[in-house]
């Protein structure tokens, strides 16, 4: 049985901002999975920051787009149609899918508990963002008691994570984000100790050293450019950047020049680039971790969700712009 | 029984590039030591890079120089008056004393024993450059057989033991220079595998890959700046660059902007500063090792020596400006 499948199509390769140029919406037909395949109806996809390194002609840590192709995402979807023994019709699964209604996977695909927590969650919270804020933080922050943590985009699927970690271990928790209202939401439903928006306070410099009196220890780097600067000339001795993202030199064709990396001498600083996908080895302490914290109450999580899968492209261009509040998802269809 | 005692005082600060201006020669007299002191006739002096650093007024990792002061520098010295019983007359020390004929002195001298190496050897390879290389090289840059080593400023007082200790470990090693005499040195003497001049090639990034065609597993960061952004273009997944100082950088009003600073994500690189002074727990074995790599002659080492203490201010300009060849030194006196 044919089911009808729209697609987003990888159209044309952006040198800076992404727009509606860059996708095509494609109306196709999926058929019925081979031997050892499985048909999965996808229910919600993730757009994340990283994406926007995948569609480089440039190598990136994971392959690129290609064009004329489906785009790739994390999906949350349920298995329609199956040949896989492992995985019968009817199971939930995530997995690296396509920007699409209908995907056709073999292998590659984890069988996720839609008891635990909703379902979304798996791209998020209990998923790779929340995975790389653990990751992160245990691996490269260390963060221990009373120091002072500051976090870059911390009202996204990343940065609410990494502080609320941080504020459990009992650090002075920061964060810059791009509104008044995410500003209210890391303070007032997150719990951090301080923050600032980014795009009103008087300098970067100035939000940090209200925010963060004593120094900054941990910074969990996700903008880059001139935060990185300004965090620079704001670092203790023998601080720690953990390097995992920076989007705010994603859409330059040039990124921004750092001048303070002299700081790094000086305060015996450490900064290390990671990627999650090298520690899936550490994913059931993760589980078990996150999970426990999900149910004690102790992380909270919010989300955007966009509906739709045409207009999955409007939200991966607002969320590199900062437009969404928290996680990023495309809710595709009802369980 | 009072000595002439030729000074060199910090006269005032420099924003840009040092010149004599910034110092001044004072004739002086040094009279005799107190109870627990020395008087010693300095021998050689240091002159180092981190100086710089030490002549701005805003922090550095070293407590600044104090304007109207007899600056300071590394020094190996005979005490020719004593009132330490563990320091008698005819010990040789070396500590932290004055640009200057005559220091008296209370505590932190450490005696040296001038059958080992030349006495200025001390200032070098077995004093605070040779230190700073082995540290940096095992505690951050961790080289690994088969891997691939750059060093910056090559044949300075610590990129000549970085790459050597490379070598001893199995490493393809490249260094840049700044001039064709200094290559010949590194190729030539030092038994480096690649290098170029930095100063007569094409781009930064074309000496690199050709130096380093298997890309740069390890960098020892001594000047920063557009070789930075130039290393990071050429680093290899999971890369360690050990940021000792960034000479290049020292002397400018504004830093340069480093522009690649995203590869530290997507390749996992780990950045570090360190200062050697933290390390000095392991200073036995440091000598302990370094000592044996002299005595077994697989580790070599030039100096630039300049005759007289008036002469001190030129030997370290010419130093900042990388007209030296080799550690650069200044001979007080004969022992």
């Amino acid at each position: 049985m044919a089911r009808a499948n729209t697609q987003i199509i990888f159209k044309a390769r952006p040198t800076g901002w992404v727009d509606d140029s860059h996708f095509e919406v494609r109306q196709s037909e999926v058929g019925s999975p081979g031997d050892g395949e499985v048909l999965v109806k996808n229910l919600y996809m993730s757009v994340d920051p990283y994406m926007r390194g995948r569609m480089r002609d440039t190598r990136s840590y994971v392959a690129g787009f290609e064009l004329g192709q489906v785009l790739q995402a994390g999906v949350v979807g349920q298995v329609v149609e199956s040949r896989d023994p492992n995985l019968p019709e009817g199971s939930f699964v995530s997995g690296m899918l396509g920007w699409e209604q209908y995907t056709i996977a073999k292998g590659g695909l984890m069988k996720i508990d839609p008891e635990l927590a909703p379902l979304s969650y798996y791209l998020g919270v209990l998923g790779m963002p929340g995975m790389t804020a653990w990751v992160g933080l245990n691996n490269i922050g260390k963060p221990k008691e009373g120091e002072s943590v500051y976090v870059s985009a911390a009202s996204g699927a990343v940065g609410q994570v990494v502080g609320q970690i941080a504020k459990i271990k009992g650090c002075h928790v920061a964060g810059s984000v791009g509104s008044d209202d995410k500003l209210a939401y890391i303070l007032d439903d997150l719990g951090f100790d301080a923050g600032f928006n980014y795009k009103t306070a008087e300098s970067y410099g100035k939000g940090l050293a209200e925010a963060c009196p004593k120094g900054i220890d941990v910074y969990f780097e996700n903008v880059g450019g001139a935060m990185l600067d300004a965090v620079l000339a704001r670092s203790n001795p023998f601080a720690r950047i953990v390097a995992c993202g920076m989007i705010s030199q994603y859409n330059l064709e040039q990124a921004e020049g750092v001048h303070n990396l002299m700081m790094i001498v000086g305060n015996r600083i450490l900064m290390q680039g990671f990627i999650v996908s090298d520690h899936f080895d550490q994913m059931p302490q993760f589980h078990a971790e996150m999970g426990g914290w999900l149910k004690a109450g102790k992380i909270k999580y919010r989300e955007t969700v966009t509906e739709g899968i045409e207009n999955a492209p409007a939200a991966f261009i607002g969320m590199l712009k900062g437009e969404n509040f928290g996680k990023a998802v495309v809710k595709i269809a009802e369980a």
